[in-house]
């Protein structure tokens, strides 16, 4: 990196730093097959950002968007701050099953999705799913915006097109973060946008906050291109395959008789789905006492009877893993 | 700074890095006589964020903003983004002449001000001003908020207090930032806001982008705590005193005979007022022709009639201010 470079001084361009942009571009394109140029690519600050400006950009008060149910409550608050009406669409193993809405429902101008690992159950969308939701999409002329925050981490089975690469129509917005790969207080995310709106997306972009981080854009930039990026990934995704392992089996050793759970193919995070209103309770009194820390699916629901409980095993070693567990289900006898 | 601290890992507070909010509230106290607690400040990705901010917590559709005339556009974008209607405010050499606004004028939600250096024309308010103004914004139950960017660059007079230690009701928030003083890709900023508000403050910030740049929050915590923010900034007030000195002095020499100028005791810049519309067109057309930058107050109004001509100096070193008003003076010959 170039020490304090004229850049740091004046004239940055609100839609991100050049190079980051371009190593973005290229980035998606292997990685994902998403196809576009360095123009459609918009750095803000982490993916929460990225939400907060398709708000400004597409939402009007009272128009309606549709969100996973449960699904990620960070982006629905955006919305709902923004004066949209939401639809809460019931989700599958299949992932959102966006034909339960009726055919007359009243035309929604916005999907929130998670297709690749939907937040938090962690299931894939289907090849079929995906391509009802353009098409019911297309018939309300809405937006999709696709959240692929977590698509970096398969360990298993091969990942699906994209909405973005399946869609014909420019109407899917994707969008990326770095927060999730790197750490979380790093505040860098993307969204790929159509070309012709981009002026509109460096406006906003301009008036919340001129840019982001330019020092971190110029460190992250590097980091990519000097191949960092790439081995950071491989690396981390060994790793977290190891401990997403580690958790199935401790789960299915020791707690077997208090919850399901589904072996997802992505994620950092697994959920139990404890198989009685009492089990659910019983975790739950238990998880603190053998300090374990955990969300639960209700944090994400529109429906507070959602059952479920979130435990991320990323941050954790197998054994911790393990020893965990295993505490947990001592403690529950 | 420590490396890869934990706080790096997540579970920050959105109102900013700890130490850096103490820091600022004791910095503040001492440079501006502005009291405040660690748990009123919000750090910003920039004033620009804390602009957008306001604007997201105070205003609803319609509701009135006034702004002083000529003023800080990028701020009134923000409003109007907001669908707020403005009110222009006629400025004099007093600062904001609120006196203007008709007693029976329907209520205004918010009024943004420059006191210590109007932006752009770089009066400072008077005191007798200010009182007018705090019983003006009480009669009307309106926000001010105080855009103190400048406040570190004063050359010349005594500080008068800011509107912030003035108000007797809690109804102004302070703003200031680090990108005017440090350098401008630094997305810094703050606002002083009254306690009972924080938890608003806090909610809409992790909206917008969860938090501010941690990497660089740590920085300049450090920064400030070892001293070095306040040698920097005695520093750059003898530096940019001199400059100021020679850009006085250089247009007294050489463009007398088309502008006036006030000797102002605050800023980064200067204006200069043509003595008539010829002159104007006369100096904008070779500006370009030796390359000198500038803005143009009707950047900055609503009235695109206004003349006047910005130019910045903090960022040439005398020999380059003189030489540069030199060359346009020849040019214009």
């Amino acid at each position: 990196m170039k020490l304090m470079p004229r850049s740091l001084l004046g004239g940055i361009n609100a839609l991100g730093y050049e190079p980051l942009r371009k190593a973005i571009a290229s980035y998606v394109g292997v990685s994902r097959g998403v196809r576009c140029d360095p123009e459609q690519v918009v750095i803000t600050s982490g993916a929460q950002q990225g939400i907060e400006l398709i708000a400004k950009l597409l939402l009007d008060p009272n128009d309606r968007v549709a969100i996973e149910e449960p699904g990620y409550s960070p982006a629905r608050r955006v919305f709902e701050f923004a004066g949209a009406r939401m639809t809460f669409i019931p989700t599958d193993s299949s992932g959102i099953n966006i034909a339960s809405v009726g055919i007359d429902h009243s035309p929604h101008r916005l999907v929130y999705v998670t297709p690749s690992s939907q937040w938090p159950l962690g299931m894939t969308m289907t090849l079929a799913r995906r391509l009802e939701l353009l098409q019911w999409t297309r018939r309300h002329k809405a937006w999709i915006l696709e959240d692929d925050y977590n698509g970096e981490y398969r360990y298993r089975g091969r990942p699906l097109p994209a909405l973005h690469t399946l869609d014909e129509y420019g109407r899917v917005i994707y969008m990326g973060t770095f927060s999730k790969v790197l750490f979380p207080a790093l505040r860098l995310g993307y969204l790929i946008v159509p070309s012709q709106h981009s002026g509109a997306f460096e406006n906003a972009h301009w008036l919340a906050d001129q840019h982001s981080s330019l020092a971190e854009q110029m460190v992250l930039a590097d980091f990519i291109e000097e191949g960092h990026f790439a081995r950071h990934i491989r690396r981390m995704r060994t790793l977290y395959a190891a401990r997403q392992d580690a958790m199935y089996s401790a789960i299915h050793r020791y707690l077997s008789d208090y919850v399901d759970f589904v072996r997802r193919e992505t994620g950092q995070h697994t959920v139990l789905t404890p198989k009685s209103e009492a089990a659910n309770n019983q975790l739950i009194a238990t998880a603190k006492h053998v300090k374990i820390e955990y969300h639960t699916v209700s944090m994400y629901a529109a429906n507070a009877q959602s059952r479920g409980i979130i435990l991320g095993f990323a941050a954790f070693t197998e054994r911790q893993i393990q020893m965990a567990v295993r505490r947990w289900a001592e403690a529950l006898q």
